[in-house]
């Protein structure tokens, strides 16, 4: 009864295999092995981007600051939403990558921005020659924070609004994999197709034990981006073992088979969650995640099953018995239905 | 023949089943897992250090640059060598990290600072008030990029000097294991009983994937070093699978059993070397690298036939023939024998 | 008929006449002069703090900047008004000097925090471990930027929330003496008797050239202050030619005298603006500023009869004739009756 | 007997007479005012230069840094002399406004670097692809640290070096009115006609109150600049007073007048101390300093006269009775025969 995090699952066993299969003899560092050509052939085949860069990095946080970082000025401001993991979660990561940038927080619905929340925000920036900050790009999270996913008419509808302003966007796809294969889409479509410039292709929370892939569809900065990831201590010497991952990860799209799992280990919950007394949806979930609100006897007595999550707000010792408290479900790949089952029996 | 770099071997088998074990069922996020609670436990006993805080990153830029970060003003200046990593190899890593520090320059003999040569460097800074830079740390290398160690002496001496100004100490130990095992000494001796206050215990240039110890023997800065990782996006979400590697490491001495290897590989070469008509070492090869000056034929030779390693200066087109050109050649815990003496025959 | 700023107008006679008498031979660089000494006494005498640093620079953005950067890491978010300079007009140099800090942006009422929306703010941050960004210093303007004036009760208030979350506090008083000039009380209950640390005394606005005084009611981080003055580029060599504007500003009271000429004359606009037909006072005037709401052709009239000032939303010609726009009112010291009495006239 | 600093002089009468006559009724704030449009215009006449960008900052480490930043790269490395200002009195300002760039330190000759040893250490860098930093621009001093000047033709052998390596190249001409007026020929001449693309073009120690005009001759990058002076908080909101200096310095040539007596007082004192017995000249004072070594009975006499002046190396205390100590003399435009004199007659 694990649902604390897709970061608390196993690394899939054909990743270990490849792993285990790159450890042959000797093989030239810091990238320039035959293993990472093939992988950024492939992430360019698969997204039908020939001319695409890709560079792989082991934390989503540096995929995320420093593709922000190549296409913003210190004196910019980066448009994204108020729940936003570059603004959450980052510790200040994109100020720091980007030399002090702004985040501009868009309120959000359903934790996505909105055409018209993201263009107001556009509008009351730079309207102040050099005193205020000036605008920079726009990110979006595919699939949201909140378990949510933007169809292709909302992505194309957010960077409509960026391009009517001439600004990059970006699109912090950890869960990239769970949106897509939810959508059913092809990946050129949901992102540059869909008008995106920057992608973090994630690959750590389904699945890998550590890859992401900075994906750059306009191969103006690549040197730029190089050189910030060699800076930011972010160029691995053992190359191969980032490129060996991913593809894995690619091959006979083993991504989209686990991101299928963990988002139909999560309608299973979800299923449950919906028959279950006392306990509320916050979010349609769409993905691989789910906040609901669950009365406190109910998380009392799930705890002492040994269920494991994240409570959102409050804690159960703290405000009146009978308000339920927020919690946070996520699945991975990995989940078992018979784990999924016991919990829910337990509601 | 594969010399070009400690970087470019295999991963320790040893090292590949611990990452193997280590893939089963969940495991908490960010560090908070046992095995990373049980690997710091384990350094802290090797190093005699009860009260060091210890943290894994993956890559040593990383390493240098948020330990010394941790213990530099922005308006300080680091003292290290001419020839150190942090200076030649990171790409202005240590500056990025420190908001801006300066690193002076200290010209070396054999790879090394000398107690003279610092103590010069220290009093030429910090004598114009707020005009010039700071005295910040002095961090040297163990050991250096040209191959040498310093002996526990010549350590001492040099953290004397920095003691005397009252100045922070770093090593950075990307080759620790490998000087470690040549001096015959324990950790402890070679590190804080020696006057360290900050170590980069390096792992992935002696047989892990990607793993570095970044070592605070005085804890006062534990929680600004953990800030600096996470916002530097070097704080790994499955945070299991650097324990692991560091843990096998340590597991029954492998680490130094690793550094002999490389060691003994390195030395079969350089007694090579010293029989071998036209060649000069540069440098005393007392770890794992070697420098040597060889005949441009004998080059030609040597890469006709498939050997790998790195010319230091120059080309082999560029300039007169009669020239012998610098060249490094380094081993790692993989070198095979037969591979070596095949290398010396074509000398 | 100048109210677009009270940067536009002139500096006073006396300050004037200060830099002259300081013109008077050599004199000590970089702040080491007599003149600077004696003026770093009156601050304390007038402020009632024998243990003050006071340090001069030369503009607002470099006080606010040096002040909030010497007491915020670069992990942490500064809280302030979302109409604060700070954010709005200031090109990111709070996350510059700050090294990549955030701001949290409070909602405002009359553009002052409120007690409970800073807390919420303070509230929302910091629970994320290391993950998010850290609580670091609340700023908070007096006078605001929309005119409106902090009760010493309202002062309290908000730094008694800071006070219970243990966060660093900062005024900018860039219209500090506007403020104080009104409420009447001392500069001392103003400030650090009120629970302010750190204070930005402006000059530049009332009259000066170009000076503010930099304030730390807590000495702790003197030495910090200089160092960042100093590698921010405003150290002034000629030093005397600051520290002779701040002596003439705090001689006699002139500053408060200029500080009650600005406020009086707004005050006379004020009054004139209630009365005339259409025209709709946005915020309360209670410094030296006016936001009002005035028909279009009003505007017109204005504008063709010299009258200078900023429209604050839209432009004339971009909206239904019909809909007033707002535009922002400023007076300084040097406003004249009769150019008031004009300008009301034409309304 | 004031030789400390060109700092420690007064402003001159004319330049005082400007302040005050631009201090009547209003004018537009932030550059916006006819003043700065007159004194650009001026300023390219002056230097034949009628695309160039012009702004004004109160400091020179202002000018310095924020025309390097807007040239370089984080990641990058600017070559300038080792007794460069941008190295030894900016307390990492130039660090801090690029965002962590190196300086690679040229060993000067007589203050100046050569071809040679510029040349050198421009091939050393940039050899390593990502890993080291990257080539940035070359600053060079004029007229240097050490009072001495580069010819024409040394400014040009030296920017045909940077021009080689396609690096931008900057003039720190913190004393550029000295060496213009010792060397006689236009201000084209001794900036972009000798191949320099930005100049920090001097006031401050010639007889200004704090102005100093970046010059960049391509204006290719002059929104950025204007960015990152606000950024930088070195956007003076009543800049008129900038203006209004600057507009006195370079009418009727008030700036080389004042150049050349200052210049003319450092002959008289050169000429003095050639005669002096015990004292001897480090360099050739060919502006407004000198290096020279006095016995410390020497020092002793003129001290006790009041005579005032930095010592360079050492103490009178510290150190043997008969090793004479090297001291520095400035001399400004206000300088007097009679001082001289009298300062001469104690040698």
């Amino acid at each position: 009864m694990h649902f604390a995090s897709d970061n608390t699952g196993p690394v899939h066993p054909k990743v270990m295999a490849a792993l285990a299969r790159a450890n042959e003899g000797y093989s030239s560092a810091y990238g320039s092995d035959a293993l990472t050509q093939q992988v950024t052939e492939r992430v360019r085949e698969i997204f039908e981007a020939p001319d695409a860069v890709i560079h792989l990095v082991a934390t989503g946080t540096a995929a995320n600051s420093l593709l922000l970082a190549s296409h913003s000025a210190s004196w910019d401001t980066i448009f994204c939403s108020r729940c936003s993991h570059i603004h959450e979660d980052e510790c200040n990561a994109p100020e720091f990558f980007s030399g002090g940038a702004k985040l501009t927080l868009v309120d959000p619905e359903d934790g996505k921005m909105t055409p018209a929340s993201l263009r107001a925000a556009i509008e009351a920036e730079e309207t102040r020659d050099v005193h205020g900050p000036q605008r920079g790009p726009v990110s979006l999270t595919q699939a949201t924070e909140k378990g949510t996913i933007h169809s292709l008419d909302e992505v194309r509808a957010l960077t409509d609004v960026a391009r009517e302003f001439d600004l990059t966007t970006h699109m912090d796809g950890a869960r990239f994999a769970n949106a897509l294969s939810q959508i059913g889409c092809s990946p050129a479509e949901m992102s540059w197709k869909a008008g995106i410039d920057l992608l973090s292709f994630g690959g750590t929370k389904n699945g890998l034990m550590g890859v992401e892939a900075a994906i750059l569809f306009d191969p103006a900065k690549d040197r730029e981006f190089q050189l910030r990831r060699k800076r930011g201590a972010h160029l691995f010497s053992k190359h191969r073992y980032l490129a060996a991952q991913m593809d894995a990860y690619l091959t006979d799209a083993l991504w989209l088979d686990m991101a299928r799992a963990a988002n139909d280990a999560c309608q299973r919950l979800a299923d449950g969650f919906r028959d279950a007394p006392g306990v509320n949806l916050m979010y349609r979930p769409e993905a691989n995640i789910i906040f609901a609100r669950l009365p406190r006897a109910t998380h009392r007595r799930l705890f002492d099953a040994g269920a494991e999550y994240h409570l959102w707000d409050g804690t159960l010792e703290d405000g009146p018995e009978e308000a339920p408290i927020a919690a946070r479900f996520v699945t991975d790949w990995s989940a078992r239905a018979e784990d999924t089952d016991r919990f829910l029996s337990l509601l």
